[in-house]
C-alpha cells in the first residue's frame, strides 16, 4: 500500500465534510398544501449528503439507505432554506452522514430546525465496487454523539433489513438490557 | 359522530390502497454512473406511498418520516420502473406505508426487485391538523408479516428520534429478551 | 429463423401489455387555470403508451404517431391520476396503444374517465432499423372493439397524411357506404 | 351586441396567428437513443400551437384534441428546433391549430421538416365556459389547402370519437364517393 | 484556405441571425411574487442568444459573459413572452448577441418591451478550442446603432474583469473626453 | 419612523448576507459539450444572490439586472459546485450582490474558481414597490475593494442603459482622466 493510499487513510475531522447547501423553495416544488414536497426535500438532502460522503471520502458514492428521515416542520413555498450535511461515522467502505434542514425567518433573520435526515453511501471505485475509507474524527460535542449512536444506528437497520439477528446486535442488547 | 364517519372508519383491506407507478428512468434522472439518483427514486416512492395513504384514508395526507429505503440494485437508464405502495398498518392519525420497486428486463420481461422503502404518513384536514384515519385489515400472508412488524418499527423510530424511552417499547424488547 | 426468435413471434394476449401509470399532478405541470397541462399529459400517456409497446415487443420502441387524443375533462392540480395503456394491434413492425386516463375523488374514491388517447409505436433494432413484432390476441369485449377499429384508424391515418388514396381504404370505403 | 365585440369578430387573416418557437433540445428531453422524446415534444408542439389559437381569439385557449402528429424523422440532442404554428381554421368556439416542426444542420444552415402535428383548441371565458372566436381568412396556397381539409379533419374526429354517425358527414363521404 | 472556409467567412448580414423563441410562462418559472424568475429568465435569453451565434457562425458555440441584463418589467405567470436574439458584431471568435423581450397582452394583442440582454459566445472546434467567425454586416438603423456600441461595451467588460487599463480603451476614453 | 425600523436601517457587515449553495451539476443541467449550461448556471447564481440580498435587507427582493458574468472555465457533469454571494454594497434600495463560483476536485479536494457575477437586487414592499435597506459595511480587503468598485460599476450600468449622461459619472470619469 503506497503512501498516497495511506495519507487518504488518516482518520479526518467530521468538519472536513460539512456541505453546506441553501436555497429556495420553488413552485414546482411543492404539494398541494403550498409547502415543500416530502419528496423533493430527500432529493435534496440526498444530494447534500452525498457531496459530504464525496469530500470525506474523495471518492465517487452511492446512497445505500435512508436511515430515518422525520418531517417535523412542513416548509412553505418561498422560504430559504439550508441543508448542512456532515459525516458522522465511517466504517469500512460506507459512511453515515446526517443532515439537518433549517428555514429561517425573512423578517427576523431567525432559523429553525425544519428535520433531520440520516443516510447511508458506499464509496465505490469507477467500475462500482466497494472501496474502503479513511476513518472519521468526531471534534464537536454533537458530532461525538452522534458518532456514538451510529453503530447502533446501523445494527437496527441490519435487524429491521432481515441481514442481522437481534441477538447479535451487542450495542442494542445493552441499550434494552440496561433498565 | 355520524354514520358518515363511521363508515369511514370501518376497517379496509389492504388491497384498496394498492398503488402502481410504472414510469422509465429519464436522462434527467440519472447520476454520472447513469443510474437512476437516489434522490429521485425517493422523491417518487414518496408520490406513490402518499397515493396510498390518500386511498386509505380519503384525505389529505402529508409525509411525517421515512423509516427505511434501501438501495440494494442501481436502476439503469432507460429502465422501466414499477413502485408498488400498499399501507401496511394504520394507527390513530398516522399509516406506514411500505413500497416495492420492481425493473424488468426488456428482453425477457423477467422482474427483479430493486429495493424496498417503508414510509409513515399522517391524514391531515384542509386545516392541516391530523385526523382519524380507518384501521387496516391486512389479509395475504405478507401483508400479515408487515402488519405485525409494523409496531417494532414505530417504536423504534420514536426510540431513535429520542420520543419514546426504550424500556417503555415493549415489542421490541421482547425482540432482544427473547433468546 | 430459430426457436427465440419464434417464441417472441407467437401472438400474445393484449393484457400482457397492460401499463398502469398513478402519479399526482404536480403544480409544474399545471396551465393557468391550475389544471394539468394538455401538453404535459400528452408526455405522460405517450411513456405509459411506449412502455405497453415494449412490453408487447420486447424491443426498443418510437413513437411513430399520435392519432387521436381528446381532451374531455380537465383534471385539476393535486388529482391523483391513472394512465392504463394497453396494445390493441399489432401490424409488421408497428402496434397502436390506446390508453384511457382516469381521475380518482378523494373523498368517495370513485373513479371517472378524463380522456383517451391513440398513440402508434414502431420497434426498432439497436441501429434504429424496424423490426418485426408478435401479433395481438384480443380477449375482453373492448379489446375486441378496439382490435376491429385499428385497421380502420390506420387507413385514415395514411389517407390523411396522404400516403393512402382514399379508393384503396377499403375497410373505411365500407364504414360510409354501408348506410 | 356592442362594437368592441363586433371588432374581435371579424374574420382575421391566418398569418397573424403565426407563432415560432425556436429552442434547443435539452438533455433532459431525450430518450435513451439521444434523440428528442416524443412525449416532449408534443408538450412543445402543443404549447406554440395554443399561442397560435390564442392570438387568434385573444382569449383563455385549452386543448380540445390532437387529431394527428406524425413523427417522420428522429431529432437528435443539440439539434436547434423550430415550431411554427398557425390556426388554419376557426369554427364557432373551437380553432385547428396546425403546426410544422423544423430542425436545422448546423454547418449548411439548411432547413429540413422533421414532423407535423393538427390540434384543436377551444376559446373559454375566464370561468371555463366555451365563447365564439373570429373566423379565419386564409390567405396562402398552403393556408387555403389546409382551411379546404379542415372541415374534413373535424368530421373525422368526430365519427372516431362516436360523436357523428359516418351517414352526417357529407364532406367526408363525397371523398370517398368521388371515385 | 479553401473557398469552402473562405465562404464561411464572408460578412454575413445580421439578419441572417434572427432567432425568436415564443413560449409561455410556466408555473415552475415563477417567484414567489407569480412572475417570471430573474433566473429563468436569463437561461431563455442564454439560449435564444446561443441559436443566434449558432446561425451566424454555423459552429459550437459557448457563453463566454453576460455582459448586461436590466429587468425593467416584471413578466407575469401565464404571459407570452417573445425573446427575439440577433448577433450585433463579430469579432475575431466572439460574437456579441442582443436580446429583446416582449410579452403581449392577450386581449388587445399589443405588446410591450419588458427588458433586454447582451451576451458574449465564444466559437468552438468540436476539441472546444475558438474557432474563427465570419464578421457581420449590420444593415437597419438599430442594427447599426449597435454595431457601433459593442467596442465600446467590449472594452468596458474588460476593464470590469481586469483585463485591459482603462487607458488603453481608445473608445470609451472618447466618451468621457468628449464633453 | 420607529424603533424597529431604525434597526433594520443600521450598517451591517457583509458576512451576514453570505450564501452557500452547494449542489451537483445533474444530468438536465448541461450541454451538448456534457458541461454546465451557461443558462441554469445563471439560474443558480440569481437564486444565490436574490438570497444573500433577502438577507441582507429582509425584505422581498427581485432582480434589477445582472451586471456582468464571466464564464472562464467549463463546469462538467458531475462536478461539485459552490456558489458563494455577498452584498458588496447597498444604496437607497438596491443592493449589489457578487458571487464566486467554485468548484472542487475529486481526488483532491482542491477548489478552483470556475467563474464570478455580478447582479443588482431591489426590496420590494409585500405590494411590489420600492423600499429602503440598510447600509453595508465591508471589512475583509476583498469586501472593501469591491464596495469601492460598486459605484463605478453603478454608473456604468447607467450610462449603458443610457439612464446617466457620461459627464455626470464622476467616479468613472476620474477613472479615465487620472492617467
Amino acid at each position: 500500500m503506497d503512501t498516497e493510499i495511506l495519507k487518504y487513510m488518516e482518520p479526518k475531522p467530521a468538519s472536513e465534510s460539512l456541505t453546506i447547501m441553501t436555497d429556495l423553495v420553488l413552485p414546482q416544488e411543492t404539494n398541494p398544501l403550498n409547502n415543500l414536497f416530502g419528496g423533493e426535500l430527500l432529493a435534496r438532502m440526498d444530494r447534500a449528503c452525498s457531496i459530504a460522503a464525496r469530500r470525506h471520502s474523495r471518492r465517487i458514492v452511492v446512497t445505500a439507505s435512508v436511515n430515518n428521515v422525520a418531517f417535523t416542520k412542513s416548509i412553505p413555498l418561498g422560504s430559504v432554506v439550508t441543508v448542512e450535511a456532515k459525516v458522522t461515522r465511517a466504517f469500512k467502505t460506507s459512511m453515515e452522514v446526517i443532515c439537518d434542514v433549517w428555514i429561517e425567518d425573512r423578517e427576523s433573520g431567525e432559523k429553525t430546525k425544519a428535520n433531520e435526515g440520516i443516510y447511508t453511501f458506499v464509496a465505490v471505485s469507477e467500475m462500482g465496487s466497494p472501496i474502503g475509507v479513511p476513518l472519521l474524527k468526531p471534534e464537536t460535542k454533537l458530532e461525538k454523539e452522534r458518532y456514538d449512536g451510529a453503530l447502533r444506528r446501523k445494527q437496527l437497520s441490519l435487524i429491521l433489513s432481515g441481514k442481522m439477528k437481534p441477538e447479535d446486535a451487542t450495542e442494542l442488547k445493552a441499550l434494552f438490557m440496561k433498565e
